[in-house]
């Protein structure tokens, strides 16, 4: 045998001929590693995980609630339901404002002073935009560099989904599921468009909206009704050149608020300034948020509230349902468009129109 | 034959014995009487005599709109697509504010104003509460004691429903009878209690929010929302003692109003002060309105939004009719008490019960 040969080196492996030679992997190996990375955790393994507080148990379980696949639904459900117990031990709060105010930037300053605190931060996001633009607003974590790499703080980005009553579903169940892992402290992010904070305010306790001084800021981009929903309302930005219009900002929308009518939660909204950038105004933000669960528990508003949002949630989903069921119809989906044009051009009433698509459904 | 005979007396209709006597009253006579009572004109003739601004017409065209029986709907619908062509040609006005304010003396003080300029008004309103309190807010005419008599008005009290989406359609095909009988400006009254300001906000192209200053007015009693829903803000009774406070009251609204983002509609809502009592400022309201219908039936914002309207209704009855078929269901109906407490008390996630009702509903 010369060193030119052009036969496979041999190696210290090989065997005498006549001896049938094992494979170097281990088929049986490769078929276990298969099969166990196919089988899920079982759900009553999943909810164990999450009542340890086991991130990737809840991170598996949430996936379960965004997922698509009816039998990943079925466990989603059981698992939440197991959870549901172990839940609601916990503060939920919405942040909004329009892009542009800060929101991530504050939630960083936010989540991070909570974590000193001692608090387990769970942040969340309602943004059903996110599955056209494919760009969620919590996709960009980089904005929130420190609050990701500390270990009391959970993040998750959008769960995606058509509707936003899909999304908000999905964002709802997760709140369950972070509570049950040991989260005290929920916060839900949302733009300020669409009909998504009213979904959002529908599932916080306490609502906050985030605003800039100046800039138009006052007269557009966020949706009307918004700032009456508020229960803080935070000018961001007060820093540098800006700390003057900032509050005066906040006097100006203090004043506004008080126009409005009392709320039912006996709580008076409040007008604060922050700079997300140093910091300041931060703690007091925090503050507020515990006078409001102060006075609101000691009334029994919060309580009330949560059972009255459960409930709300509930029918919510029915009646999702129901328009679903109606407008998927073949028959409806087919006379749809044309009735609607009649009803709009007043070639038939609304209420005509509407009787003859419900007897051609119910018959 | 004697005077004291016990006979009966004797009559010059008497005939002579063997004879049959008819009777005094023609039993033909009443049938045909009796008969006539019970016929109600035919559809094309209210129609006809609805076009024709006969007010008797359209009495009984909207009682029939008010009635419960199918036949007399059957037969509204019919009236209602027939006016349809006929109607749309009036600006409809939505007037709220709490009780106190003045809502029928600012109301019986505009009308007169409008009949003056040569208009012709009706006055209609929502008040589901009415069906409860057995109280119209429009009950009380007494309060309209000049409008009533005046020959271009036309008050109608607020339909009766156990439901606001009841009276909601009644009202709005009101609205469609009384357009068609030549009624060129359409006021609707409500109390700004409940979800009936949301309702008439949806069916009127202009909405006017009635305030008076002072008397803790500001701060309670109206439903939140319903500011940013005004195009204008009438502060009433500025007279007397009160002017200063009321123009006070105006400057406060002002400056909160331009606090909320711009309207669709391109309008910027107006803050005034009025008094019913001495009609002071009533005609600046009316020129307000001519402005609001100038600037949107321009940008065509006004056709877009009464079309918007048209499909909102068709779509909100479809809603409800899915949903009260849902709910009277018996077997959902005797499931639900149960299943909204487990929720209520997180025994069951409000997305689980929601599918346990809807699966046992669509099975």
């Amino acid at each position: 045998m010369t060193l030119t040969s052009k036969k496979a080196p041999s190696s210290a492996l090989q065997e005498k001929a006549g001896i049938s030679q094992p494979e170097s992997i281990s088929s049986q190996s490769v078929e276990h590693i298969q099969h166990s990375r196919k089988i899920q955790p079982s759900a009553e393994a999943l909810v164990q995980g999450i009542l340890a507080g086991n991130i990737t148990a809840l991170s598996r379980a949430i996936t379960l609630v965004e997922s698509t696949n009816p039998m990943h639904l079925a466990k989603a459900n059981t698992i939440i339901n197991s959870c549901l117990p172990h839940a609601n031990q916990s503060v939920r709060i919405g942040i909004t404002g329009v892009p542009g105010v800060g929101k991530s930037t504050f939630i960083e300053a936010f989540g991070k002073h909570l974590t000193s605190l001692g608090k387990k931060v769970a942040v969340l996001a309602v943004d059903p935009s996110s599955t056209i633009s494919h760009g969620s607003i919590l996709g960009d974590k980089t904005r929130m560099e420190e609050l990701v790499k500390d270990p009391n703080a959970f993040i998750r980005p959008s769960a995606s989904g058509e509707t936003l009553g899909g999304v908000a579903r999905k964002t709802r169940e997760t709140i369950t599921l972070c509570e049950a892992a040991g989260f005290d402290t929920i916060i839900i992010e949302t733009v300020g468009v669409g009909q998504s904070e009213t979904a959002v305010h529908s599932m916080v306790d306490f609502f906050l909206l985030l605003k800039i001084a100046g800039a138009g800021d006052e007269l557009q981009g966020i949706k009307r009704g918004i700032m009456e929903m508020a229960d803080a309302i935070v000018i961001n930005k007060a820093d540098g050149d800006n700390i003057k219009k900032a509050q005066f900002a906040k006097v100006e929308f203090n004043r506004a608020l008080h126009l409005f009518p009392a709320k039912k939660s006996g709580w008076i909204p409040t007008t604060a300034t922050c700079s997300a950038l140093t910091s300041e105004g931060i703690p007091e933000v925090w503050n507020t948020i515990t006078e409001f669960l102060k006075v609101t528990q000691t009334n029994s508003y919060f309580f009330e509230k949560r059972k009255e949002q459960n409930q709300f949630w509930m029918l919510e989903t029915i009646n999702d349902q129901l328009k679903s069921n109606f407008f998927t119809n073949p028959e409806i989906h087919q006379l749809l468009e044309s009735t609607k044009k009649a009803v709009q051009n007043d070639e038939i009433s609304p209420f005509a129109a509407a009787t003859i698509l419900l007897e051609k459904y119910f018959k």
